[in-house]
């Protein structure tokens, strides 16, 4: 393993890249493969290959690999299916280190061709040593190297994250990338594996481990070829970083459908289900929740235990809060004596002043709400605060008053929000706040606290991972080389 | 009950407001309610009573109600609730026809004389016969007749739409405003119930049944004080229009929440589950899933069963819509022969060409793309469409290409979409096809699922509610006088 982890290095951090069939013609994805690499400001040196071509796009052109002057670190390769074996032969000629495979048309058709045409190439790679994303996929993104080799060039306008998402569709990663737009978080890398010829999720995995710049690794899931090994190599990091999965293929339809996709079956739901968890897999039921799941594990402290405490400008955000923190595993716990006095202090007998707190009387007086706050960041019978506060014109200056608070403690405890308000009034605060690794906001209660207890969730796993490290040794995959 | 329903349309249509407790104080909610009534253009006349102020943010004031030289429909109430009492007294000289009553500490506060406080305030509005919204709430707002009479100022910035949002929570409507705004769907009224003294869910679901500008009933509930006669009335006006109800209370720790916080024990979650669907009232379970399915409801057509097409400009997106359709109780079926014939004929073998479609090798071919949804709508084995597709730089003109389809389709059979691309590219097309009611768009697969699922609910609650007219003899309330 130790040669596909730093092929794969060459990869994400390939300091010169190879485009074979890159073109001019913007009716071929090798077009915009260029306009992906060129407009996402990649500092690297790009060889275009089109043995038609002496100039692409304002860059020479070279009639084939073997005609690049330099030492090509990854080859993209966006040409028809039939070519690219002797693609792969030109890239074991040239030493290429790693391949991005685009092309489609290998195992995922209907005729066998296409499943020899894809063992051919595997063989050919695993010879060579060459590791190879792909076939069949939209490419991938590093958005820390500003790398992105893949069709999309709108991918190089998403922000810098702690996420690497590890996707078997390319369709769900660019709604994810998308929905990270329009949200405001960022992605580390974001990883299309398509047909997984020669890497799969395991390796990717292993891989992104040592990877300082992925704080956490999503994953969409369709079907898996090796299931075991995703498992012992995700047991074997258990609690180094947090893994999330979201698994398709629950209808027989949808299995179907993923054969067709990616050329594996989806295989029975429930034993994926109860396998991850084995393996320390936190699991989510859709693209939206792996999101928010990641997005929390990403930026935010572990909370030391399930006790929360729900603070909220208002009564109901809490109980819908308090819903999904029981539902979702967390407790809504008793304050130890200390804060109960210090919130009877600053809240008027009308308001709720028992766990969850409904801060609502205390609008008008943001150093009331800020001493609720820290007296409840203090307790230590809390491990984490969920803070509910939707504006109102009577409360618009309570996010401008907790701010020196949050930002003070946010690194101790977790502090999950939904702090809401219409387009343009609490943006640039709460922005500000997210921004420093304060606060995590979502514009939900329910989905504030779902993404709270998946925290916690990592947590239990972290707890349990003791002494895995021997597993390491077991895999063969050398321990604490990064990449 | 018909006296309350021409009172409520006094309240929901009110042509001269009285703002009792107005000030010009930004520390006072009398304040907030004014600034509200003025800057949502409010085109009625606007009354503001204080015993102190001659003139109030540049309108004349008046000492009390009877000071008022002209009629008065409203009178929204801002004052201490020991005042209460005398206020509704007044509007009953005055002749007022209904109340807002936002003003706090009643049934909600630890104290016992909030209780009795509340009770005396109901059997003076009884025995006046004058209905009153509250007390403990932010207001109502109806965006159709410009009236915002809360205290919010921003609720008059919700564009105008189908859904009617009943809430016990003002923290819960506030928030679904916001995102309103934010994701661009729009509500006709959004009504804060508050403790409920004289109007409940019951009393609100028979005037909005009546209300032409209401498609559909959203609920946020907590707790009901009779349960009996909202399922009554549900039932009496099943299959008229959609009622969605999303219920906290589920924890022991929000059951007792829901008291402190609008006097009402939330209850036995499971018995409100079994008797909503009973009565017909669809149940989901967060707030964004209230407002996916209410926004699906005001917008759609309903599908005549549950078979849906999958078609998708990639496979995974569409597994994971298949997965969210079988889940929540649709199908994905096999089309008929002809549209199996023209798929065939459009699509190359290596694409899933079946159901759910992967129109991702036509990408290129708008017109492959625009055939294939067209026959598909064609098609009488399929009742509802769902449209995923996700840019790429090679698919950028493929919602343009589909414009003149859908707009032409849109109205016979329902076509829910999750089309994603970065802020900016596709925005404005699908926006104009949502607002041409051609199509309905969600962030993702899952949730444009999940939304079309509550279509097809709501089509099985309408086909089992036949000959239930008689019910709403029983409930005396009159039939067909609209509001």
């Amino acid at each position: 393993m130790r040669n596909t982890l730093r092929g794969m290095d060459a990869i994400f951090n390939a300091r010169s890249v190879a485009v074979v069939g890159a073109s001019d013609d913007e009716r071929k994805l090798g077009f915009h493969v260029m306009k992906s690499l060129i407009q996402g400001g990649y500092s690297g040196t790009i060889f275009p290959i089109n043995p038609r071509k002496r100039e692409i796009l304002g860059m020479k052109g070279y009639p084939s690999l073997a005609h690049v002057p330099e030492m090509v670190d990854l080859c993209i390769v966006a040409l028809p299916a039939g070519l690219v074996p002797g693609i792969i032969r030109d890239c074991r000629e040239k030493g290429v280190r790693g391949v991005v495979l685009i092309t489609a048309g290998f195992r995922e058709i209907e005729d066998e061709s296409g499943g020899r045409l894809q063992d051919e190439i595997t063989s050919l790679a695993d010879e060579a040593g060459i590791p190879v994303i792909g076939p069949n996929t939209f490419g991938i993104v590093n958005l820390h190297a500003g790398l992105n080799a893949s069709f999309t060039p709108q991918f190089s306008n998403v922000k810098k994250g702690g996420i690497s998402l590890l996707s078997q569709s390319g369709g769900m990663s660019h709604m994810m990338g998308f929905l990270s737009m329009r949200d405001d978080f960022g992605f580390s890398k974001i990883v299309g594996l398509g047909n997984r010829c020669t890497i799969d999720f395991a390796d990717m995995i292993a891989y992104l481990m040592r990877d300082p710049a992925t704080r956490v690794i999503a994953m969409y899931v369709e079907g898996i070829d090796n299931p075991r090994r995703l498992l012992e190599v995700a047991k074997a990091f258990r609690g180094k970083k947090p893994i999330v999965a979201y698994k398709v293929g629950l209808s027989a339809v949808s299995d179907l459908a993923s054969k067709s996709h990616t050329g594996s079956l989806a295989g029975r739901h429930e034993l994926y289900e109860g396998a991850f968890k084995q393996a320390g897999i936190l699991t989510v039921e859709s693209s939206l929740e792996l999101l928010d799941a990641a997005k929390a594990l990403s930026s935010s402290p572990l909370p030391k235990g399930r006790a929360v405490a729900v603070l909220s400008g208002q009564a109901g955000p809490a109980m819908a809060a308090c819903d999904m923190c029981e539902k979702e595993g967390l407790r809504v716990v008793p304050f130890s004596g200390e804060t109960r006095r210090r919130i009877e202090d600053l809240l008027p007998p009308m308001a709720i002043r028992t766990n969850p707190v409904d801060m609502g009387p205390a609008w008008y007086d943001s150093r009331a709400i800020r001493g609720i706050v820290e007296s409840v960041l203090r307790d230590k019978a809390v491990d984490a605060i969920l803070l509910c506060i939707m504006f109102a014109s009577a409360n618009e200056g309570s996010i401008r008053a907790l701010s020196g608070s949050l930002g003070k403690w946010g690194r101790e405890k977790p502090i999950v929000c939904c702090l809401s308000s219409p387009p343009g009034i609490w943006d640039e605060e709460v922005e500000s706040l997210v921004e420093k690794g304060s606060i995590i906001n979502y514009p939900t209660p329910e989905r504030a606290a779902k993404s709270l207890s998946a925290l916690w969730k990592y947590k239990s796993v972290k707890e349990t991972s003791k002494g895995m490290g021997k597993a390491l040794e077991r895999l063969h995959i050398p321990k604490g080389r990064g990449p």
